[in-house]
């Protein structure tokens, strides 16, 4: 197809795919003329992966760059790849996020520990777990890791039903396409349906003979 | 206690305590002097609740002052007040959330149904779940409210130990004030381990002999 064509069917405006072509993000078409080239489905697909780590994922045109290299170089390892997907391994070895430090997330660790998790060192979640606790210390709440265990078994289900509904793609790339859409766009949802879940419990346990007014 | 004592002990500046005073959201302490005025608990409980608010949950001061009244308005009753903690309920009748409009968010009502929950029609979550499916739908990938199912499940089970970490403390502003807290900063802590256990369930499906490197 020409870029037109590739353009109407991506979405994605005709300028911004020359700029992907020109930074590299996209592979060059099958050149047919001068100025014009063929493009297939695997521009296609490419695309969508692009939009889905610039879009729902948030990265840079450069870090997606990155990104996008590293899934192709290890599309034969479906394990790495969905951590490049995730992003939760770093893109290359060597190259490890920035400010990750082996054992300094302690409560993480002791939480990982106690799931029997095989987790990365590099996991960047991990920071996450110890500053949260470490922020609801400072304002007078006593809450240690071993208060987020229940959490901890209920995100359990969760990743399962999240790697379960990559089970029908077989492209490795599309699985990781899949594996960012759904992981990143899926947040702010799973989030209300916290919200929603609380009000109905809070109606259960205080609501009285309240209507749901 | 003098004003220098409640600034040390609640961790908030003396001119920021000011401030909350000249603006109504700390109630005026017992004058002892022209210049002077005694403050007490209940000040340092509402400071920390007014610090939950404008920090955990990101509401302007004047957002945190109409919150605060609605809840010293409602503090007997418990399932309003944690609504209005939670942010899922206008803090007073008759002004409902900008833009929330019953039967808007049919797939969200659909959703809430099939899960027999009693939630109020302006709950702003039901919106974010209508949105997330037709983003999702944009680019391509077919999600009903249906794959959102198990994940209800999980989100119920979530707000059981939500509510239950709630139960240990008396006071309905308190117990506001936690909810505000374990509600607001807990949410990147349950996103962290949902991506601690993709890893983890990654590693189980797809990682073969690598160790988790």
């Amino acid at each position: 197809m020409r870029i037109s064509e590739l353009s109407r069917r991506s979405g994605v405006p005709n300028a911004t795919i020359k700029y992907y072509l020109r930074e590299g993000l996209l592979p060059p078409g099958r050149a047919t003329a001068a100025t014009q080239a063929e493009y297939d489905e695997t521009h296609l697909r490419r695309l969508r992966l692009i939009r889905a780590l610039t879009g729902a994922r948030g990265l840079s045109v450069a870090s997606a760059k990155h990104v996008l290299d590293a899934m192709t170089a290890h599309r034969t390892d479906l394990h790495r790849l969905l951590g490049i997907a995730f992003g939760i391994r770093p893109p290359a070895a060597g190259t490890p996020e920035e400010g990750t430090d082996p054992g300094a997330d302690p409560e993480a660790a002791a939480l990982i520990d106690a799931m029997g998790w095989s987790v990365s060192e590099h996991n960047p979640a991990r920071r996450t777990i110890d500053e949260t606790l470490r922020t609801l210390r400072s304002l007078d709440i006593e809450y240690g890791w071993e208060a987020l265990l229940p959490y901890a078994e209920l995100a359990e289900r969760t990743a399962r039903h999240d790697l379960d509904s990559l089970e029908a793609t077989a492209d490795p790339l599309e699985k990781a396409e899949r594996a960012v859409l759904l992981t990143f766009l899926l947040e702010p949802a799973l989030t209300a349906l916290r919200r929603l879940a609380q009000e109905n419990e809070s109606a259960a346990r205080h609501g009285g003979g309240h209507p749901p007014a």
